[in-house]
């Protein structure tokens, strides 16, 4: 049978399809979806949510001249089939392949990259602004999920779209959560609108009561803003934007294209802002999704017959897993500890947290700056709280990390979690600026374990420590190797892994892994060399580094993060003024983005893998022998 | 005449008067401050705002047991005064003296620090949930401006405040105004609510009317969630709080303390969180504030009969001004220039383009996060936005700097104002942090002027480079100085100031003027060295420094920021990868927040004065020497 999507190959060649046909396109688009993760993993949920809201915006633009902003970002595949990139799911968030994320260098049909939440009312509003200025006419769309509309950053455009009235169509896709369920005053404002499906009818009833009172609507109609006003305020849901100086039009079921047509019609020709609020369902059509729509949020390849993981079940322990179980064992003895998560609840391991301390557990929602300053706030209060954010989204909140939390040295703990590199994800959630945004910060203690003994252990010095620290640590497997190393965390203090002589490795964190590797490679080549595991990244051991001056010509600090700004630079500054004859070799990642792949191609590239690293120490020391 | 503030001389002490005696005190509050800012300079229209707000709070508190935090704190005066603060004044925002800030360091009656808009919900948050947690039962108030509630964080705040349902009363100090007049949606949906005198004698109509028609009422009620809802709805102001799960009371006079006393009494006995609308005139009480709110927020010495300024009236022009004049003058010529400022119009600089431009000027609120995705939006539309923000503020948009700007290249130019040491403001506003924030970010421009002219060629290069580009320059006058310096700004290139010997001072920005002065000072010392003004700090001219590595054994980096990942430590990096025989000092300011006090006095405290450099490049040199 010939298939719809054969016809779908270059943008709106959506056009072409027959209205009796959406559904089996539909149909097909989810189909295809769902093949095409099933074997290279990425997200599903959300995209399989968005099927009948994709084709109904891409049914009502011209693209690329009209403009869709897809916050977030990761439900845009529908959108990436329509704009003929079908292909290309085959290479689907691989190194080399398409990005899960709309990109400007991948289609013009991607106007604005995103992959952090609740950005593209702003980008949108500023996309009208332009458009206005050019005395263009495109039709131009923010698509922002509910979970995003926590963050302040989509509150703070609507107040200002609200004010330029640029025309704009704000289209709330709402499923009713984040990656988790959604949370908060907005959250539960949705749920009345949702719930309240018999407003159409009463608003009849009222109308045709008011009518037989003139004289009652006469005096309610001059006193307020006008009958319509009144009856509007009553029965009409989505007030809070209309208030707001947003039109609200709504809700309409997401599943609907008709439906949807006709709102994004009907808001084309509102002036101003509008929002259109949409009700869809996360992981819509494929039942163990719809079933369970965070744990297919964001998935590993797995069998389409029940979803269930390709890859063997016994799966190995990460360091979330780890931080997971420490959190818990430390508050049952410590009733000061509390826990906060920015939406992610599972992501960040702190799930039986919550179950175990549901009085200590807070999910704020999407909003990395309020989870900040309200853990200091309750720091300040006496507490000590834990907030688990992933390294990427952490630095939403620096200026809140900076002057909530350091300036006041109030004992909040940071799990930087998923820092260095990421992987699938890409350039946008790469974990490798937050040693160089927090180095800086005065009075900040940042740590990084070796291994999974050491996360645990990190996390007890933290948490018996009476000012800030951050932990940071990779996505992924724990390292349970060098289980022999156990000194106790000290403050400000490392630990010597191997001693020899010439050249010493000052790693931090994943990088001890990696040097104890580098130093059994350079062993082939004849060099003994030593390997410390620097465990502070700030403050950094000088003792350490002292003694380490002695016996040892080249240094090399190895960090997984940028160079620039990051903790090797701090130490290479340290020992030339200490002793300008030591050379200092700073490891770590280049000044770029780094684009989606797996990690272990990622870091050959990047040169911070064993191998490179290796190479790396021998060519310098080479050089620097020729030089003497 | 026994003056009442001699009665008050330690937190609870207002208890004592009579509240006979309320309006003679504030208005003996308001001539102490007015007496006292006159002299010393500080926050002036905020103060006088709130006095009646702040002596209410107290007479329902039992200080330091109850908590009051105020939001940015520059309104903290009165309570400072009520709290056994009085006698400090005479050193406000001195060093030495004290903040013009809440500092916990300060007072146990202050129990979080602000300084940065928009935090003191999530901190009240925080403090109440500890409360909670140890069973306490102190009341908690944010005391916020109708301004810092455009901030998307107090969104996020309220969001979670209605969720956690803890006691706390939010006060939103209403006066219409960040430090300009307040913008966007929410300023309107304030205004309707104010401008709605009649609601309550309206309220008591429909009531009655209601009542007449038990028939429809009834089927109302049954509808939706009762009779008093439907009223609510209608007639009641704050129904967008309401909706977001948030008990509101108000508006309510901020003047007359008796009202507030009963406002607030009555909200501590609600459960949850309440707001409190309060509606203040900013300067109330001193004429020449009160005409114009604006000029005497944050005012310098002045003559108390007119509020003229204490100094001659020729006023040195300002790296603002030159910056203000510029951009109208390159605006005139290229359309695509927008500008965007968040609540800052006339700090920026950015009144006479609004004056010029109205239609492609932005003044988004108190949002910098909004304001650089707005701008991203804007430049990916095809403008070149200039986006201007004080340096301590940029730190708060962090995450759309790096994301929504330098992901994409797009051409986005940031005026970073007030960078390095501004003085009296103190910690929370020192510009310190921009270089060691932006030099990791990939793609970006960072340059800074050594002088006004340079600034403005910066501006026309910025303009002209299609992509983002951040300019920083300090507080204050501009420098004319060293105006024979007119090479062209040419992509990633320095210039040379002075060709010497042996020592190579390599300044950015403000530090051009003192490395040419620290030069002349060494000259006495008998030594002839170079200084090179650096321009661009990121791309850093390597040619430059490659050529300064023949003849010179002492490089010497100065900048005005944190040394810790900031542009020196870069340098040295490369420097010393490049020749490793070569010393690389880094002058720059030490790893701590600065308190407040004259910029003269910090810079020669921290190390940065042309003295100090001086000083430390010659004990470095002879240090060098000595080992040699």
């Amino acid at each position: 049978m010939e298939e719809l999507l054969d016809r779908i190959n270059q943008p709106n060649d959506i056009k072409n399809i027959d209205p009796s046909d959406y559904k089996k396109l539909a149909w097909e688009i989810r189909r295809f979806i769902v093949k095409n993760v099933s074997r290279t993993g990425g997200h599903l949920s959300s995209n399989l949510g968005v099927v009948e809201l994709s084709m109904a915006l891409h049914l009502c633009c011209e693209l690329p001249y009209d403009e869709i902003i897809w916050d977030v970002g990761h439900q845009s595949y529908t959108h990436k089939i329509l704009t003929g990139r079908k292909e290309e799911f085959a290479t689907l968030r691989q190194y080399g392949g398409m990005s899960g994320f709309p990109k400007r260098a991948e289609s013009p049909c991607d106007v604005f990259n995103t992959g952090h939440s609740s950005t593209s009312i702003s980008a949108a509003t500023g996309l009208a602004k332009a458009r206005n200025i050019r005395n263009g006419v495109q039709k131009i769309f923010a698509v922002i999920g509910d979970g995003a509309l926590s963050g302040g950053m989509a509150y703070e455009a609507l107040n200002n779209a609200a004010r330029l009235k640029s025309n704009l169509i704000i289209v709330l896709n709402d499923n009713q959560m984040s990656i988790a369920k959604n949370v908060g005053g907005m959250a539960g404002y949705l749920g009345n609108i949702r719930t309240n499906t018999n407003y159409m009818g009463l608003k009849e009833d009222i109308e045709n009561i008011l009518k037989k009172m003139p004289h009652v609507g006469e005096k309610i109609t001059t006193s307020i803003r006008g009958f319509k006003d009144v009856l509007k305020r009553v029965f009409i849901p989505g007030m809070l934007f209309e208030d707001m100086g947003i039109k609200y039009i709504g809700p309409i079921d997401g599943h609907d294209i008709k439906k949807m047509m006709a709102a994004f019609d009907g808001a084309s020709k509102v002036k101003g802002a509008v929002l259109v609020h949409v009700c869809t369902r996360k992981g819509k059509g494929y039942p163990p999704a719809e079933k369970d729509p965070s744990s297919f949020h964001g998935v590993a390849p797995f069998f389409v017959r029940d979803g269930s993981a390709r890859k063997s079940a016994e799966a190995k322990e990460t360091y979330t897993d780890v931080f997971s179980q420490k959190i818990v064992e430390l508050a049952e003895e410590n009733k000061k500890i509390t826990a906060v998560t920015a939406a992610m609840p599972a992501g960040t391991g702190l799930s039986a947290f919550a179950r175990k301390f549901p009085g200590r557990f807070f999910d704020v929602g999407i909003a990395e700056e309020h989870a900040v300053t309200f853990a200091a706030g309750m720091a300040a209060g006496g507490l000590h709280p834990v907030v688990a954010i992933y390294s990427t989204f952490l630095q939403r909140a620096y200026d809140q990390i900076l002057h909530d939390v350091c300036l006041c040295r109030l004992p909040v703990v940071f799990m930087a979690d998923r820092a260095g590199i990421v992987g699938s994800d890409g350039e946008t959630h790469q974990g490798i600026f937050d040693i160089a945004f927090m180095m800086p910060m005065p009075g900040l203690t940042i740590i990084a374990p070796k291994n999974s003994w050491e996360l645990r252990e990190m996390l007890s010095f933290a948490i018996n420590y009476n000012a800030p620290v951050a932990i940071r640590y990779p996505r992924g497997e724990a390292y349970t190797g060098l289980e022999s190393f156990k000194q106790p965390i000290v403050n400000g203090r490392g630990e010597w892994i191997a001693k020899g002589q010439d050249i010493v490795l000052l790693a931090a964190g994943s990088m001890v892994k990696t040097a104890a590797e580098a130093r059994e490679r350079l062993k082939k080549e004849g060099l003994d060399i030593s390997v410390v595991n620097m465990r502070f990244l700030k403050p950094f051991d000088t003792g350490l580094l002292e003694e380490a001056l002695k016996g040892h010509s080249l240094f090399v600090t190895l960090e997984e993060g940028v160079v620039t700004g990051g903790f090797g630079q701090a130490v290479a500054n340290w020992v030339n003024n200490r002793d300008n004859s030591v050379k200092v070799l700073c490891i770590g990642l280049p000044d770029k983005f780094l684009e989606h792949g797996s990690a272990s191609i990622l870091k050959e590239k990047y040169g911070i893998s064993a191998d490179k690293v290796a190479e790396r120490v021998l060519e310098t020391y080479e050089e620097e022998k020729g030089k003497a």
